[in-house]
């Protein structure tokens, strides 16, 4: 078994000699009911259009927004059977016609699925050279690299929303994720606070060792009103829910006045429940935060430089601790286990290659 | 049974001469378990302090908010035995210090409590000169009067909210209310379509003759799907409810992408409940709305210039339906018929002096 070889492929293409098979291995979903519609399959690579480029995949990491899209409750929902894998990481080995395709001709890049095609749990992906691909900083390794997009843009924007609404402390759900963990090293370095909520102890004491210094438990007797005093002692106005249900109630009612919860997950696949008389009385609000069409309202010079700026930092704040790399082939089972436990470091699906 | 004589006392008020007694008639409410913890009883005429003015109250309306507030839901929650009623109209009869309420003496004008003191249901209410009267208009009777802030300033303000983000169309709850016709006439003049929503035909009917276009019954099978129809057809991204519950999560679900619920009561008593998923993929937001605060944050000019467009309005577009004027002494009563009867015009209660 052999991973992506990049320098290999760079000299083939300098020779014009790269051969790409007719064939690939691909995981499929046949219908958005879960790990169990994963299957392995062949399928044929597919060719890159106008401005669009081929990429032969190096990683791509299981992320809690692939879950979703599993289950039917991602914001996109092609008809399958579908690919899934929302960001990876690769090299750009072919490219369809387009001036903007070219310029990324035999670089390593990260991909981000838009919502348009298939996702990056295969060994070729086509996506828009308009998006789809950003360039990967040579310091970085093509496995940290496959997690460039989703965590690490949405903890910058997270940091980006806070202080533009001049915000010193946050609260944060799920808070000992891959995500949760970033959003403390990025805010932490940035001088605010983080109240974070995990669910177990074992969690309370992980974020503490990292240094973590508000960590609460949810399931324990006296959590709201210590989220309560928490609150008001920091006096935080901002919470960033990934659980939603019950919680999202919960923290609204914990936040002082002025207050607003914005939703990024659901992963309790409960309907939000919260008190109208908070909403009404204390000028409290619940809004939503979706990775992708905030960064499409930027223009092209925002997106790059807050590119630059996460790149610089994937190998501090915006590290992902990688729990383990599984051949593509095993992605069914790869995709239990990260079900069965989810935080404790990223699961990487990476294609072999004969 | 003798009215608020407002002729006789401003020519007692010239004289020196207005006799103020020592007790008078008022509606207590013991704790706030609703409706049976009401009674009447005599209680000290309060003596204003500085900046506060003493009405001879003419009339005061049962809203939706005193039903809230009798049973603990509202904003407002001093310690009880308190004095219900959040509007009123009546005859400024005494001033404490300063040159603010002196200004009032003798004037008919409009109360609103601010939840600093005691309500409206008494026959003497001390309020404060800045923000907690404002003169009537002499085309306005006392009876109309009595109805100037909560609904008319509440309407206004919609308008306002709606025009300001360019909106054509909104959706509105509870529609049939008295608060629902005013917007219902307030939109209509403005060019703005109204998607009301009932619980009843009778209030479909209700509304289409008084000259709403567009009126939805709740109750029936196929409303989420129509409801969904008309917001995508009308291109409306705001909605007022006034019920919160599961029909905040309708509303939600119904209007397009990047909507906004705005909850302003919460007649159903229920949970806000919502899909994550609306929130987050399709930038959907819940935000609440209460008229003390919102106002509050305008300037004085602001706002005398919102109260003169507001009573300019009140014999046509914010008028409200009076449907029975009851004494004072039967205000529990009077509240039980309201409760039992929501719709169709205001129940006024008025002192009786003798």
């Amino acid at each position: 078994m052999v991973g992506l070889q990049v320098d290999q492929i760079a000299q083939e293409l300098t020779r014009g000699q790269l051969p790409i098979p007719e064939k690939m291995t691909a995981v499929v979903l046949d219908a958005y009911t879960g790990v169990e519609a994963l299957r392995v399959e062949q399928r044929p690579v597919p060719k890159p259009g106008k401005d669009e480029v081929l990429v032969k995949m190096a990683a791509s990491p299981i992320n809690p927004s692939d879950l979703a899209v599993l289950e039917g409750h991602y914001g996109f929902k092609l008809t399958p059977p579908i690919v899934p894998g929302g960001e990876g990481s690769g090299m750009v080995v072919a490219v369809g016609p387009g001036m903007i395709g070219r310029y990324f001709l035999g670089k390593r890049v990260a991909c981000l699925n838009q919502g348009k095609g298939d996702g990056m749990w295969a060994e070729y992906v086509v996506t828009s050279a308009k998006g789809g691909v950003l360039p990967l900083n040579k310091a970085i390794s093509l496995e940290q690299g496959a997690m460039s997009f989703v965590n690490p843009l949405t903890a910058s924007t997270f940091l980006e929303i806070a202080q533009k609404c001049g915000h010193k402390a946050i609260v944060l759900t799920a808070a000992a994720s891959s995500l949760g963990q970033m959003v403390n090293r990025l805010f932490r370095s940035a001088g605010l606070q983080v109240i974070n909520i995990v669910r177990r102890d074992a969690q309370v004491e992980f974020l503490k060792e990292q240094g973590a210094s508000v960590v609460l438990n949810s399931s324990k007797a006296n959590f709201e009103e210590q989220l309560r005093d928490l609150c008001h002692q920091h006096d935080s106005h901002l919470a960033f829910d990934a659980v939603a249900g019950k919680m999202t109630g919960q923290l609204l009612t914990a936040l002082p006045e002025h207050s607003k919860v914005i939703i990024y997950s659901a992963l309790s696949r409960e309907a939000v429940e919260a008190s109208p008389s908070q909403i009404i009385f204390e000028d409290k609000a619940i809004d939503g935060f979706w990775l992708g069409p905030y960064i499409s309202k930027k223009n092209l010079l925002q997106i790059l430089r807050m590119w630059r700026r996460a790149q610089r930092l994937m190998l501090t704040e915006l590290k992902s601790t990688i729990r383990a790399e599984i051949p593509l082939q095993e992605a069914k089972q790869a995709v239990k286990d990260y079900l069965d436990h989810m935080t404790g470091g990223k699961i990487l699906l990476k294609p072999s290659y004969s």
